[in-house]
């Protein structure tokens, strides 16, 4: 049983400030979300104040989408500080298996900061534990839903990465996937809508660490509960959408449904099962 | 006759995914216009990755607001690849005539690299044919309406642009006109209030080249499709303000119209003749 | 008595064109403000342009949220053109005091650029004033609710640092004061809201710098009307908020407040004292 209310009461009580290190399409959109479930965002990517600002944080969130050189060794710098102080750390590897740099500084990212929590599609997650250099853009390729035919296997080696890593790994996709490398959650909250606005990935990782920061005595039902929370609000979000509304609306009533969101909603609409 | 039905259902149909080198401010609408008209949005502008990148797309969206040294090489490097690969290839000479650095950085991208499509308002098209630098920011200057005095020779000057490049000219304001230095195209949809939220202008761009790059045999026709369709949606939203709707409602409702946009209203509401 | 109605129109008829160097959290939100009160952004951050860019402008609006030290230099060099040529000058010290790299490059701008309006909330205000490095990411600190306990004193302190700098200081928070150095005025316009979507802040500095450079005569004047158009605008999006609304909507709604806004609504709505 994963205590959504009490999980989603401590995102709101103690209000976790948020560094995000993350790309510039989808960075207003991270700051809205953050502060929609109960958090509070900062977004730095200087080399001379990521590890200042990172120390007034609770949670470190480095997405890759957009990087380039100099934001590389600022998010070096950041994870490092917050390995130290013991914040929580999360990685979303945006389009590893897209491009050599994304791909070697997703693993360099994991070769030098210990990361709580790692969130991709699973063809990003597959890049970077098998070094696959498969992935379509910053959508999961549709020749990887692996839940269809090789679900065990593929539950295996979700396992085995997470033991590897020390992190707890979220899958997103059709179906969401967490481990922390004993237990497996699968969830099948959400709405295929979601993959037709950006973001809905950078956002959920924002948001899980937010959820992480705020619970980080129990960061797997943390993550469970955030991965149900964007499910569950992007199906909300789908039930309002009148005949003339489109993508745009689903957006507004995405972030709608997260500010309004409370815990006895996300206990009662939750979608998941253990193995 | 502009076979609308199948244009839009070519990149319903073929998904493309656009790499957009574009400004911090418009990035995110780009990336969701994208996916709201049914292609797929990648963002990348390091010199690290962008070959990469490219090679992974069928069409590249070069936008030069917000350009710095770093970019603009990229911009360069990524341009050469999608050359190298025959993909579609689009520059946004936003602000182009506004600074030295923008003309000169349209100029040397146009030099250096083939584009299929140019599209920009008539101050940003005039600074690259004629080195004009009367811009006025990143709109066009009221005193360049130039349809109502010389129609006749604006249509010849971008003919031989057209002519002159090798690229679909697109010059977009109160009416669009699109040539490809034999053809004309004269598009009157569209509605006033699309200058009153940024990107319009961008996010026109870059849903272009996914409409190119789903069409590569009729990149003129695509063109004219793309043009029509987002000033068509233009309409469909203005019409939905309520009296409490102001610029906020109509950006999402634009949104809203792109990604509910069928072939078949396309093709009835497209105001546009041949000449 | 603050003229609201001549005010803002004075920001429609003469559409100043403002050029923000700001962060690319809310770029895009900045530029869709600016738009909406009848002003024009233009966004541009690069050394090779921002003098060519400032010069076509009427205020420069320098936001640090996201700095670096590339666009720092920038923001010194498009300031002090600005200064050359009498421009209005706004200076939002975005994260003043939660890094010594903001506080510093704030410290720093104060000093070799002159501002016509300094932008913050009480914690950035008071780590320019008093050197405090107290901050909590880019929200207020909540130990610091200044009017409750020593309102006087702290009218004081912000009028020494109005004449210090020959600035006019406008803080923001649940009430804005705003003070030339001799007189102040008190707003109790705006919703707590406001305080749960990103870049409220940015969007009222943008906007602030465009009354500003619309009413140079009358810059005190100009930036209450700011101010107190961005509180009731706030005020007009919480009221149309629909049971199933939230941030999201609320975001979209004020958006629409400030684009619909007319002079007379403002100085009916407008909840001032001067004292």
């Amino acid at each position: 049983m994963i205590p959504f209310e009490e999980i989603l009461g401590n995102v709101r009580d103690r209000n976790p400030l948020v560094h995000s290190i993350t790309n510039y399409v989808t960075a207003g959109d991270c700051a809205n979300i953050l502060l929609a479930c109960g958090a509070s965002p900062i977004m730095s990517d200087d080399e001379g104040e990521v590890e200042n600002i990172t120390a007034l944080c609770g949670g470190l969130n480095i997405n890759i989408g957009t990087l380039n050189q100099r934001t590389v060794a600022s998010m070096l710098l950041a994870g490092k500080k917050a390995n130290e102080l013991g914040h929580i750390t999360l990685l979303d590897p945006v389009g590893a298996g897209a491009s050599r740099l994304r791909t070697e500084t997703a693993v360099r990212l994991l070769r030098e900061i210990r990361f709580h929590v790692i969130r991709g599609n699973i063809s990003e997650i597959k890049a970077l534990t098998q070094g696959t250099r498969s992935t379509r853009g910053v959508d999961a390729d549709d020749g990887d839903r692996f839940t269809a035919d090789h679900p065990d296997q593929t539950f295996e080696a979700l396992k085995a990465f997470a033991r590897k890593t020390g992190a707890v790994i979220a899958v997103t996709g059709a179906q969401d996937l967490i481990t922390d490398g004993e237990r497996l959650c699968l969830i099948s909250n959400g709405h295929p809508m979601m993959s037709r606005i950006t973001g809905s990935g950078c956002m959920l990782s924002a948001m899980t660490a937010a959820f992480a920061a705020a619970n980080p005595d129990r960061i797997f039902e943390a993550v469970c509960a955030a991965v149900t929370a964007m499910g569950f609000c992007g199906e909300i979000a789908h039930e309002r959408l009148s005949p003339a509304d489109g993508t745009g609306s689903f957006r507004v009533y995405l972030m709608d449904a997260v500010s309004r969101l409370t815990g006895e909603q996300l206990r009662k609409g939750a979608k998941y099962e253990m193995r």
